[in-house]
């Protein structure tokens, strides 16, 4: 048997969405170059099958061709892209999305966008940290009146705590890779979340504002729809 | 001023329950006897006060005096005790309680006994590891008939991943101290949950039983009454 | 050369109050029992030199002879004795330490008894996290008319980044150890303090009530006396 | 709801200088482009609205408009620059910044940049790492004639303990990256400072010289005015 | 004695093969350009000395001068390179290669061909991950008829922990750097793998599947030839 | 549902004999006692059903009744314990089990004994370690006459590189947590041995002299009987 | 092959010290009970063996038979014993052993320990930490005239970095595990000194004063005898 | 004050040389450009003041005016340079360098050129890792022929163990940042160095060969001259 460098044996899992409500997504970093062509082929729009591609950097999206360009809707801050969404989502639920500061912005938007790309609602409450209270308090009852709340943070990421102990709404959590030294590019703001004093926030993975979206997506889909 | 070195100024938080729906707990552990003593004092049974403590001690709870024992109902492998309970919720929903191995069974039993001191309905699947997959696959169906899913596994935690993979339900993952070597106490378990290859696994802190309880509260207080 | 089990040669640092401000203090933890005998019958009471004694545990403490116990002013919950203390200082200021929870308390009491020992005035405010916002908030004003903070907190230590987005006094804060599985001994709060989203944190090591009093003493010997 | 990748929503913090007697300032690493040329634009000089841009790449500050540079101060050894300073401070007090060498430049001087725009004065003492203690020997009475002491060390730091055990004032360390490999990046450094056997030294994250001045900041303002 | 700069003194063990089955591989990441091109040119096609060139970088094969490029089978995916390969073996029995996705195409390929490059027979299972049981599920029957199992998977690596409870063949792992933040460069992965609930699983470096493919050759050379 | 403390739910994989040639094993560290008790009562002699216990402490198994002490083979040296073992293999094949040190002793031994209750044969060579070479060289030719090695060290682990250097056999390495200080509880041998010099060393979890025996059985499986 | 739990083959290395000029030492932590007797009943007084045991308990020590300790030249603070020395050495030179404080001093005198046994003379100059510099200077001019310097220190370890600086002789560094927190069990003053700012300064393991002995009687074997 | 950011405040150390028996060296990396050439136009050759530049990358040497780079001697493998050499030494004594691979060429030639630089003697020895352990003892009678030994080595470091274990003289031990995975940047091989299993081997920082050579300077330094 000789290796063919092309064309790696790509088993999609179609099946997903309908055992798990979610369907599968392409993580494009470190996946070869020509591999990410032939599966933005693909899944373009116009082909009935929404495909979720994220960790896709604007240098890769640039040089597609501009004829598979145009069937994307691509966003270079959450490095995200699809050719169709999934249809809306009817459940009476929306979540809202809380960061500390802007410079956590591709992470909050890559958990807006999926949800986008799920049919869920969602609204943006960003620069809220808490080294200056009175923003998170001044959109608190606001925010309440979402059903799920995704805290994006970096540094100390103080800001799951203080949210956490202010709402009775499940905190999915998200470090971010933001700040130096200590910061050790999003472990420290980890374990803040992860030892929260603040009791039932759940936590993902650095930097995974995707992940965010679909533990939302997962407790939204449990709601009455209307 | 001089200390009195008996008596720190506790503060308790009873807004709690009003503010995030869940009322303040007791953590134990490190905390002067004395203090500990107090607290059990004020919050035994017939107080009206619902208060859990956890991390208690087997060897903390013996020594306390036998009348105080006696208005509390200890248990020595999750380690957690109450005077009252809360009363039962009427939410049309339960939680399904999965665990790697039996050598789980004090962060398994630690979520279950949260569960039912905050009023909440659950099942129990222990020993499911991923080692024999046909222990999964025999009670999947049961599991997804639960509203919410904890995951508790300690080594590798792939049960995590795996049925992250199989449900469409909210996963609370609770990585376990279970293990030695590379296990690091629990922190490659963590790590495992919070890259799992299935999307949207929500995580815990290590051993945190009670806080994975408290995340599934926070969606079950979601949904419908009946 | 044959070496002398019993006394390894001491070299006691007596100029160092002249020097810095602050009197040697003697660390119990790890040396040899008939080492710390020798220096507490040197400076017990009434031997006109003020030394302190931090991280005596009670074990060791009370296996004393009764004469040198009676010489000496312990306290068990901040392990710290002394035989005498220094004169009381005149300057016009004195330190807020406020804590995050009662499981702090040893670090909490060793800052204020270290501020004791060396003639200064403070003040306790305990149990003040940020999971119940509404106990700092109540007792800020009060914090804010003390010329230093020293702030101590486990688990996560979003109390320092709160605070220090508070108040413009000098803010030292110290991790405590508190917590388990991520809190790692301390390190995440440690972690936290120093990237704290709030400028200008200044931070001792884990546990280290007794460094954060020194720190404050020199502060506080900057201020004018009255 | 539709993102707009362009510009993320800010809410400065105006009430920061009222609030704990520091002006916010603007972190620009990690910040996206567009975003932190906006924020430039709000901030030039005669807007009358002093703000601090920590962190800012040469290469960033080259790509801004011509007009816009000339309304700015920027250094590129500290990447700081300011539109206004802050007027200067009236209290009886300045500050010595020592460091162990001159590859801690980017932190010495971001330190003392951050003095300057914030209207306090200082003393700049380089190269004077232990390994010739000749240099610290040499100044250090001119190093005691300041209120407070920031230093800048990287490798093991010895720097902080040599000079925190020959000042009585209060010393501000700021460990640096500076160094390979067990330097760690500065978490080597970071370390020493936190376990200095000279008691009172207070630590900012690894290469945060600008928190180190906001540490002292908050100590001389303290301080009477003259 | 004067160094000279060109030609570090090598020492090639040509005795390997006859002491341990395997003959010597260039490992050439980090070594100096002249020298990797003074052994290239040594070892090129019709020299009768095989020898296989891991972690050669495309960029380095490509500086090359074309007619020794021309000498050797160069693969940029698993960045290998031989002038020669080893006879075909004739030992009774091929290894099944399974990976976790498609991004871990550089290190399956890599074992593959150094299998390939030592005379040996294999198959490949690629994009097997357990997120979607089934694709694993449909190939173990053929994947059990190979002796010997390599499985490659990064994030959490539940895919060996799966595999190895339901095969009976040894099972090499390789944990690969897929993944960011808790993946941490593929400890995470490596962590899995070596506390895997499922016995016997044995254990590679990061992205090493050089060394899975000789430690597969190490048990093909057991077994009887036909 | 309320929980009974005593009996947390097994489902033991009876199966796993047939599924991957190796019977299901107890390990025992952190089980609770009665759960322990429970499962001995189930596997002792005469019944027929050969299970390993490991990790089992000397301590625990001297608090089992005396009538079933005695239906068990226990080692305190290895903590391993079995009521029967497995029938003896038949296959043309042994184990060398090469140690570094006798500190070694516990997990050389576990090795030994998991082999010896799996019925494979095998020789001990233990105090091999590298710091006087003329230990191995003396039994090399012997150990070689083994068709797989197994080697356990501790502290810099270079046996598994020198003796991976010189033999083609599979080499099993299992690292121990035997050293101090940068030892790191085996973590570094670990390390030396995943990174070995030589090509094709296969590795194991600290101490895990157990899963070292299960990953040598696997190979002895494929080889022929006689 | 019925493992014998009592006595694992011993292979000693009597070869050492005409091959390295140091006779094998045996270390005792984690070694068998019997192991230990068994080797200690081998190299008692009289034998004409001088063998060196490290890291022996006091309570194991104290468990022997009196008969056993007599012959033992035991010091506990070091945990050392031997039952022969070595002859004296003729070389014309001696070693300074320096350690930063009185709770180095397990370390301190394992170092002067090992010296005695080899026989080579030593002079000790403890509690010379940085801290008060003036011990250090008042002492240098005794400390240059040996002619090997082993440094002993823990917490920040600046101390070897001072007196680096000071001396041209060969320095041996040994970080102690004396602190807490971020002293994390000595890893910091290790770091410090292998990252110091004095070039030259070689290093030893985390509290290993026997290595330090043993890496000055390499260099004090080098000089001419007299 | 306003800062200049052309020339931090340079205090050179002239005085090193005649304190500890070796001239000041300049570490290059980090340090500014302007800087650097003031440095070098102030040392070249013809100034009679012998300085070492140590990490000085190509690039930078490159971008130097011509006539500067023609008063130096400049390495591009070890990134060393100088003005002057130090005048020979008449110690009687040499260095043997022995490394385990070409990829470790930088450091080794570090140490031989700052050996040169400091004028003394020494061979070079490379390629001679344990996999193949003829090539160690092929050369170790000459290897043993030289007073200091300097071994420098990545991955496993086994190298360093192995030696120590067959020879006599001091061993100076240079981890390498050599390999990938759990090679950690040569944090491995530095583990293995400190807790080599032959006594007295003594370690510097990771791929600090210029450490190495000063450390065997000291030795050296001790020798009668001839």
């Amino acid at each position: 048997m000789t290796l063919d460098p092309i064309s790696p044996g790509v088993l999609f899992d179609h099946a997903r969405k309908a055992r798990i409500g979610l369907p599968e997504a392409v993580f494009c970093q470190g996946k070869p170059g020509s591999n990410l062509r032939d599966l933005m082929v693909s899944f373009g729009r116009g082909q009935g099958r929404p495909v979720l591609f994220t960790r896709l950097e604007p240098s890769v999206f640039d040089s597609l061709d501009d004829s598979l360009k145009q069937v994307y809707d691509y966003d270079p801050v959450s490095k995200t892209a699809w050719g169709e969404k999934c249809p809306p989502s009817a459940v009476l639920g929306k979540v809202a999305i809380v960061s500390g500061g802007t410079a956590d912005a591709q992470v909050t938007r890559e958990a807006a966008r999926t949800l986008e790309y799920l049919g869920f609602k969602y609204g943006l409450f960003e620069d809220s940290g808490v080294a200056g209270l009175w923003r998170l308090a001044g959109s608190l009852e606001e925010i309440n009146s979402h059903q799920v709340i995704i805290v994006v943070a970096g540094l100390d990421a103080a800001l799951a705590s203080v949210l956490g102990g202010l709402t009775p709404r499940p905190v999915i959590a998200v470090p971010t890779s933001v700040g130096y030294g200590l910061a050790r590019q999003g472990e420290s703001a980890l374990a803040s979340m992860l030892i929260s004093c603040s009791p039932g926030v759940a936590v993902q993975n650095i930097d995974n504002g995707y992940g965010a979206a679909c533990a939302a997506a997962r407790i939204l889909n449990l709601l009455p729809t209307g």
